[in-house]
């Protein structure tokens, strides 16, 4: 078998059989297939695409092709989440001691990743001393005792999509729907749980634009899912705004606190609730989980994630124990009226600006940086006041990062109805 | 600038401008430009094409990679001449002499090709001495001297279409009209002519299927030519079964002798004349092809280069001072009736199984390796006599190559109408 006939046979617009596919994967591990063949077969791949089977092929050798975490011994209704990113996307945070006080297990690893503002990881590393590189051991314990632990990704967990990834990046094919799917999934299902719950965000804020590209996206890995022996659920909702009302790292800390004290905001609400009755519906729990903030559960349960890996809880009660910018700067409105549309992507290359993302894996983010929204769709705003707050220690960064906030504030003047974000479950 | 958006450009179907296609090139040769970059544009290419204002770019900034050969000195009518490669082909071996005793002045460079058999650098080196790798200055002065020269390709023609070549070669991105004419015109105008004579072929033995591809791809070439200032002519011809009756190497040169000593095979007088013709029109001149070939001045032209090039030209009187196999078997046929086909590609691959092509560029060629077809199109065969002549020195090879040749002779009841090969002048 030789790769060139792989590309070529894609070129043509014929299936890739499961011979192939493995040859494919393998010799991108061994380093047999060049990168360059390889992303040209990539390049195929987008405007031939692949079918359902052959996406299921690659992503079960993509899973083959690294270790595979064991949670079989903690239970055998484990939740894991994904989300494909969204410009204030805190939901994980919310979502885990949520379930966990609702008695469900979950298992989250999650990798450092790019983006305008940080990851998961670099959210919970903005808390003094919290520890995200926890062992295999020390992950799975802390399961067991916890009925959750969120850490770093230090395992080698499907690899091969790790390689065709760092290869998209450069090679302008990351928009490959099967290829999207594979990587999604591959990595989930070698995380280990069997309950995978996924957040698919389509609009300016995301990087699917359009609900249609989302529906098939999901449908595909739940397909895949399916066919890999994994039960994944889909939940796909709108992305034109920030989620919530802080970006970036520490701010979405207190945010995520305010929530779990009963401070809920409606858009942040609407869809970590709709993911969490999902994980409690599909492990057969029927807590309610109004009152699981309510009653504080959910808070003391992340009080007590934060306790067993080493963080400092103190910031429950005292958020000025989070990293503090030496800037804090008000936005004032240019215009009356009510908010029509913020757009997300203009907030978060703001934010980025302002020293709350990276560029480069080796660059350090301020934990410190990022965007308050005071005013939300929908809401009112008056000429001359505070439409949202900027923290930075970025003093150079302050008028550009004005400039775009103004920019991405849609005003109008009739008051916009309210909308769902939800779109669709699959 | 950055290569990323450039393949992002081509693979939304957009047009690159100069300034993309200048950096493309200039990347490529300074290696900022990974090859995975390359390849991924290049397959985008094959998706959605380059039309021919992009393709007159790539080829000029091709072109500009290297040196460009200087021949002003020597005339402003020199004519170059270049087949897109065919089986049994060894029309440029009479061309350049023929049109040298028109007195009309040709320069040849001359890649060494892989394929089934070898290029006209190889064929030539199958007579004894004789010398390919002329400098510069002995090139020029043979031109001046005997109005024509032949020589492998030693100065840097186009790099920039060597690194894509080579790319290509194992993305499967070769079959891509807009980079095979960019490719071919590039080296032409490199090589300084400024009538350039262009021998297009389709079939089964040539890499363009259809008279329809081949005539897309000449118009290109035409076009691209015209917009660089040079005289561009296209001849397309069918390449069904192998031109003439010779196909190998030492094999070739004797059926050449033969041709410009009077016993000229049909197919390949009518392409030879038809683009000798063409390079006598161009340049203004009208003798006679046939009474040049009739009188002996073609072969005693092809006598001078000979030794203008350090070559027994003693072979011209005695064969058997060509590389001589060790193995000459005939091939009878197992059934009555006409030649309807002779499957041009299977008798190469029969050719090369018996030594006279390479696959590596390191491989060595057996020079006295081929295949010699007694009988061809039209012809009468009968069981038991013989239709074709092995020549080789693997013994082990004889019979796959047997096989392949019985099963590429297609036998008829009724004996087929005699056919032109040429399709078309462009």
């Amino acid at each position: 078998m030789k790769i060139v006939d792989i590309i070529e046979k894609k070129k043509l617009g014929q299936n890739l059989n499961e011979e192939e596919i493995k040859f494919f994967i393998s010799g991108v591990m061994s380093g047999a297939i060049e990168d360059y063949q390889t992303s040209a077969l990539l390049m195929a791949i987008y405007f031939n695409g692949m079918d359902i089977d052959e996406t299921t092929l690659l992503t079960k050798y993509m899973v083959n092709s690294g270790e595979i975490l064991d949670l079989s011994d903690i239970s055998d209704n484990i939740v894991d989440k994904h989300s494909t990113g969204g410009v204030g996307d805190k939901i994980t945070l919310i979502f885990l001691p949520l379930i966990a006080a609702a008695g469900v297990y979950s298992a989250k690893l999650s990798g450092r990743g790019l983006g305008h503002t940080g990851g998961t990881i670099d959210k919970l590393e903005s808390i003094p001393n919290f520890k995200t590189d926890l062992s295999v051991e020390e992950f799975k314990q802390n399961v067991k005792l916890h009925k959750t632990a969120i850490a770093a990704q230090t395992l080698s967990l499907a690899p091969a999509d790790g390689k065709l990834y760092a290869l998209r990046d450069v090679t302008s094919t990351v928009d490959i729907i099967p290829l999207i799917a594979s990587s999604v999934v591959s990595k989930k299902i070698a995380s280990g749980a069997n309950h995978i719950i996924l957040d698919v965000k389509y609009g300016s804020g995301a990087f699917l634009k359009t609900a249609k590209e989302a529906e098939k996206l999901s449908k595909i890995m739940v397909e895949v899912g399916k066919r890999l022996n994994r039960n994944i659920c889909a939940v796909i909702s709108s992305m034109e705004q920030p989620l919530g009302r802080a970006i970036g790292n520490s701010v979405e800390i207190q945010e995520v606190i305010e929530f779990l004290k009963g401070n809920m905001e409606p858009d942040l609400k609407e869809i970590t609730f709709t993911l969490a009755q999902t994980a409690l519906d599909k492990t057969g729990n029927s807590q309610n989980l109004e009152e699981l903030v309510t009653s504080g559960m959910a808070l003391q349960k992340f009080r007590e994630i934060i306790k067993a890996q080493n963080g400092d809880d103190g910031i429950i009660d005292d958020y000025s124990k989070l990293p503090q910018a030496g800037i804090k700067y008000e936005v004032k409105s240019k215009s009356d009226g009510f908010v029509k549309n913020i757009d997300a992507l203009k907030i978060a290359k703001a934010c980025k600006n302002l020293g709350a993302g990276r560029e480069k894996k080796t660059d350090k983010i301020d934990y410190s940086a990022g965007i308050y929204l005071t005013q939300k769709y929908a809401e009112p705003v008056k000429k001359g006041e505070t439409v949202a707050v900027i923290y930075t220690n970025k003093k150079e960064s302050v008028k550009e990062a004005e400039d775009l906030i103004l920019s991405a504030y849609e005003i109008t003047n009739e008051k916009p109805k309210s909308k769902s974000l939800i779109y669709k479950i699959i």
